[in-house]
């Protein structure tokens, strides 16, 4: 990764389509704010997975139209095992962490900002 | 801003009255423990951006007590164009930023501490 | 406490019980990842005090073996004063802080990750 002047790590674990939306503004705004110099992490874990998964997302266009932009999601493998979910029904180019959290925890450990992102 | 050695960035984007009354009593705790020595700003954005709008706050008295404390609001841009509210339904002496996200990044990345506040 | 390389303070503010239990998936997942080598203090606050309250907590064999792996809990005595709780309410080894607000930015001010458990 390209050396950025801002990181931040999003957090999103509902299946509420209304705060699902809401992540995609959100990320969307401050992609607009910053362009090129913010790299931007989601990670999804919990109910928030479905986000990301093909048999499920209710907001697929979205999720793409924002990894296009460079937006990083990231799918909790701890999640995908308690939920039985295969890696092949998650959108290419999401990537996985053992744990979605101690992936959040990691970013804060090296100075990235923090959004929880429900409502 | 005077020198204060705490400093904390609550996140509101709820129109919950429930949860718009806990943000009162949280920042008024924060703010009766600290006293002078802390620094709190309130980004409200998305539904929550209702607690300081002229037409609409359910709340009016709290919040207009809490900044005459000197805890200080700060209402998102992206949202007002979003919901087309003119900055002369907000309430007098809030701050307005471009993107209250962007705000809290901002303030964490000055080692600001952040709560999310809704419930 | 000996020294660790992780820290993190959970925030729960809710009655919720299916959040108070993704709270206990998320702190166990957290431990299970770095064992001895992460400090986990959860605060509990608002109606999420119920969680340790000998007589409401609906989760008291989680949250017991939770602490027995190291995990603390942390109860605001703004909350308990406000829910006229009293200290005999409250787990054996559950800690108090003056205010649970308070503490978690303390702690972030400290280096602590943080982690907003609602879902």
């Amino acid at each position: 990764m390209k050396d950025v002047n801002h990181k931040v790590v999003f957090q999103l674990n509902t299946d509420n389509i209304i705060e699902q939306n809401a992540l995609v503004t959100y990320t969307n705004n401050v992609k607009k704010h910053w362009g090129d110099d913010v790299a931007i992490h989601v990670v999804v874990h919990g109910p928030g997975i479905g986000m990301v998964r093909k048999s499920k997302s209710m907001i697929e266009d979205s999720i793409k139209a924002l990894m296009q932009k460079g937006v990083v999601f990231i799918a909790c493998e701890n999640t995908m095992k308690a939920r039985q979910i295969e890696k092949v029904d998650i959108f290419e180019d999401v990537l996985f962490a053992p744990s979605g959290l101690v992936y959040i925890i990691e970013k804060q450990e090296e100075g990235w900002s923090y959004i929880k992102c429900n409502l």
